[in-house]
């Protein structure tokens, strides 16, 4: 591939037009500190300071890995913003999916300043915060895509891009620094199903104008070519209704697609099917999507699941969630016959609306297995063209990195694989590699015109959820969670007598999760003999320091157990006094 | 696609013409017991029973999923073949793969019989056998494709096929019923790096001689046409060796694919590299290869891993384990800069010829982000055709069918999925969809000339291996774990005077995995408080008996834990009495 260096002089040429005075007063430069989506999947959260002022882009959050049991949600520890909290302006929104704006309700009660994004993502913002009580606390502000909105010294601007949620934007930050162009999630789609295409030609402006760093999304650049266009699934769905006359249809797809939903609702429609929806958020999320206009559902179309049953199969459609193959979903519990309104057999064709998210193969696979077992006819994206991304491939990408011509350059969401490889589609786009940079969470970037470097770093990292509780779950509760769920726990208790330092009861013995107990009574008593005998020797021996004595027995009975079993379970000793 | 029944037909007329003496007599049926393979992925065994006699065809270990923390291995369980182990006649094997042999050290032990098997397969079972410390008491007897024994009433022919290990063989087992074959795991290769192609005239002949059931694998069923030679690889690696000449070569993959191994040596000695071998499983299967000549590997080209550092980059190929991102390999440990004697960095090329196994993608991204990280070039199977699969796509299992022509079709190995798409290739070859069948482990299938049914279920599933211990843990060793792992415990003791029925110490809450205490004090003691009152309220009431007090501590707690926390760690109620 050519690689030519004419993007980058453009940019310094066209700056130095610039008027004389512009030039002479010297500019501040711009901090940009991304607290998530860098080296990981999800949690996307940036922060852009520029002269006192803060503005956030996105708050997202992301989901635990198996080093995290127990953990429900990951959001990103925003200790600076909180120590710098008098310089927040407001958190800008790119789009709707968890990933950008989960976080909210958490970050909003630590630091509340207003929200601005467009109509369908506060809607989903909206009814989050209704969840948490948060609403009336809340300042959320509807702006549209095409919007120019002033916080502090930045100016915000809003651009249209197609993604797999209606309403999405990339965010063009100005100052008199210069122009930061935050991508957000897109992809070109050139025949989208509603609305227009991405809106490149605003993008193009933005690059002759001049962009000082483009911080461009990063999800799909290991992947060659050009993602496809909704509308192939849109073909799709009519071949799949059109051969499918005598079967029930239930389709699983993901609920914020709601372009995608609005097409099955209309080849419904058009067949005299009558729609169910299926799932908390998929009606959570298609009420707010008709609420705000976003869709538009032919009167009596639509009807409860409990009156599915009074329609023959090919009469009905049903969307559902569930194609990740979630345990608690409602397409999983149609798998394993456990919904109580829907039956699947002979009769249903089951369409997984979907590509399956790294992580959940096995998940999908086993409710894969259970719908086939059920006679049930499947389609997925590997046998038929009913899925496509929402992010944009290589030469995308490139596309937009030539009509943005950025200065700088920094690609964001993603593990390192990812950002590497979109840094080299920024280099083979001309743009010099010391322009470019893989950055981390925390990593403070200072951008100006003559300025791209790493200056410092601040606290950042993952805050866990787990319940209601945020943030009390850390490295030391999930090493242990990790310990106990390898090999269980013994509890040694025993009581002494505090004045004479004799044991006056046990040791018990009592395990979780290391053996089946009955069956191994001989080692159970095998190892209350031996902590009897350690302790016995700890108080013959004049230890009174229960914290010693509680090590002796602890370092006694590991090696014990694991001499006889080769397992490492966690050892408790208690010592009760009276 | 054209469905015919000439296949089926072809058969009854071969067995109409057999001599009429044959025909008068009263045969016996088969019973095939499959212990593992179907419905999961791994564990592959099967039994075959005829008259008296049983022999099992492989003997494998799976590997422990999410539901199973803390759990090595898992093998199949036996119990069948312990309450039979009069009847048994040994144990046949396919080729030297660990979800084929693995689970011999443990099963021989229960039931020891004669193993039969090619060169390589017993070198690697010796090897196992040998770190279990049971050589001595175990018969390996060393077959060649071609040859037939004689087993009891069986006799079993193991006919070459290709894999992805040297010396597969497939296995027709007669018996004067009939001949069932078992494909084992197979791939069509018209250009093996070394040997011959799969013996596709001897599947052909047994097709006309007439073969009652087929047993195939199912692994690549899902995937359309024909996987690719060894050959390509060959072709890719001598490219990777062409065009870099001045990088060190650090090559990940399978160490059973003793074939793909050679190659790499082959062109490191044509290039003038030295090669070290690192990981514990390359040295040993290579040492293996080479000791029974399925490797030949130059005088002096083999150098030690502490050696390299005496050489340039470009004098040295890695040849090394861990392509699936195994924590504890050396890949691992090179790509976290834990290896005491290689360091990556610039001027490393790694390639990982492998594919991902579905579940370690998580793991493969990790290294991959490390080795890139360090500026290694690195090159996968997405970019380059550095690996193949050693399973049978679509059409290959299309082909098998169509030479063996067998009345009866059983697939093995795989998911649902997998069998239910396998029964639909020998439905689209011919056989009519009441021959086939998609069995369950533990399921007897009876199949003689006119019988192919299921007649009843024996004992089947899964015995965990964990450390030393053989099926000490089963289901609720395994609930406690995942629920320990979920919220951790939080253990309750107290003492109480036996005589007066008197709390006299206590309760002392002690919690692992649970919060992080030093910043729950409150939470803490607010647990204490409330399990003191319950305790002192069932003493004043006169509770007497400790089960029942410590189940009121329980639901009390979990409760209040669940009210202020929203989760619901294990109580374990501790009550010692004097």
């Amino acid at each position: 591939m050519a690689k030519t260096n004419n993007n980058y002089f453009n940019y310094k040429n066209k700056n130095n037009q610039k008027p004389k005075e512009q030039k002479m007063k010297k500019l501040s430069k711009f901090k940009v500190i991304p607290l998530g989506g860098l080296g990981e999947v999800g949690k996307n959260m940036t922060l852009v300071e520029y002269e006192g002022d803060i503005i956030a882009v996105d708050c997202g959050i992301g989901f635990p890995d198996d080093s995290m049991p127990g953990v429900d949600l990951v959001i990103p520890d925003i200790t600076y913003l909180e120590e710098n909290a008098g310089k927040m302006r407001g958190y800008v929104i790119t789009h709707g999916h968890e990933d950008h704006i989960g976080a909210l309700p958490y970050v909003l009660r630590m630091v509340n300043a207003p929200v601005y994004g467009t109509l369908l993502s506060l809607g989903i913002v909206e009814s989050k915060l209704e969840e948490h009580g948060l609403v009336s606390s809340c300042s959320l502000n509807q702006v549209n895509a095409g919007d120019k909105i002033t916080l502090g010294k930045f100016t915000v601007e809003f651009i249209h891009v197609n993604h797999s949620i209606a309403d999405a934007c990339a965010l063009a930050i100005t100052t008199e620094a210069g122009t930061l162009l935050f991508s957000g999630d897109f992809k070109i789609d050139l025949t989208p199903i509603q609305g227009e295409p991405m809106d490149l030609a605003r993008f193009g402006e933005l690059g002759k104008e001049g962009v000082l760093c483009m911080f461009m999304e990063s999800t799909n650049a290991e992947r060659p070519g050009y993602t496809k266009s909704e509308m192939t699934v849109g073909k799709s769905l009519r071949e799949i209704f059109m051969t499918n006359t005598d079967k029930r249809i239930v389709i699983a797809t993901f609920s914020s697609n709601v372009h995608r939903v609005q097409q099955i609702i209309d080849y419904s429609h058009k067949c005299g099917r009558k729609v169910v929806l299926s799932g908390r958020s998929m009606v959570t999320i298609i009420n707010a999507a008709v609420k705000y206009g976003y869709m538009a559902i032919p009167e009596g179309t639509i009807i409860d699941v409990s009156e599915a049953r009074r329609y023959k199969p090919e009469e009905i459609t049903i969307v559902t969630t569930g194609s990740q193959g979630e345990p608690m979903s409602a397409l999983t519990r149609m798998a394993f016959a456990e919904h109580t309104n829907i039956t699947l057999g002979k009769d249903d064709l089951v369409v997984l609306s979907a590509s399956t998210i790294p992580g959940n193969e096995k998940d999908v696979t086993k409710i894969t297995n259970e719908i086939l077992k059920k006679g049930v006819t499947l389609l997925n994206d590997e046998v038929a063209d009913v899925h496509v991304s929402g992010h944009a491939c290589a030469e995308e990408l490139k596309l937009l990195l030539h009509l943005v011509k950025p200065k700088y350059f920094v690609p964001l969401h993603g593990e390192y694989r990812h950002l590497s490889k979109n840094v080299s589609h920024a280099v083979d786009m001309g743009i010099p590699h010391e322009n470019t940079m893989i950055a981390e969470i925390g990593q403070v970037i200072e951008v100006g015109e003559d300025v791209f470097r790493s200056i410092e770093k601040v606290q950042s990292g993952k805050v866990l959820i787990d319940g209601l509780g945020v943030g009390d779950v850390g490295s030391v509760v999930l090493r242990d969670r990790r310990h106990l769920a390898e090999d269980g726990i013994i509890v040694v208790v025993a009581t002494v007598d505090a004045d004479t330092m004799n044991l006056i009861s046990g040791p018990d013995i009592v395990s979780r999760g290391f053996v089946y107990v009955k069956e191994s009574e001989e080692l159970m008593e095998g190892l209350r003999k031996k902590a009897e005998e350690v302790l016995e020797r700890c108080l013959w021996d004049g230890m009174t320091e229960y914290n010693l004595i509680k090590g002796k027995v602890k370092d006694v009975l590991t090696n014990y157990i694991y001499s006889i079993t080769k397992r490492k379970p966690m050892i408790l000793p208690i010592i009760m006094d009276i």
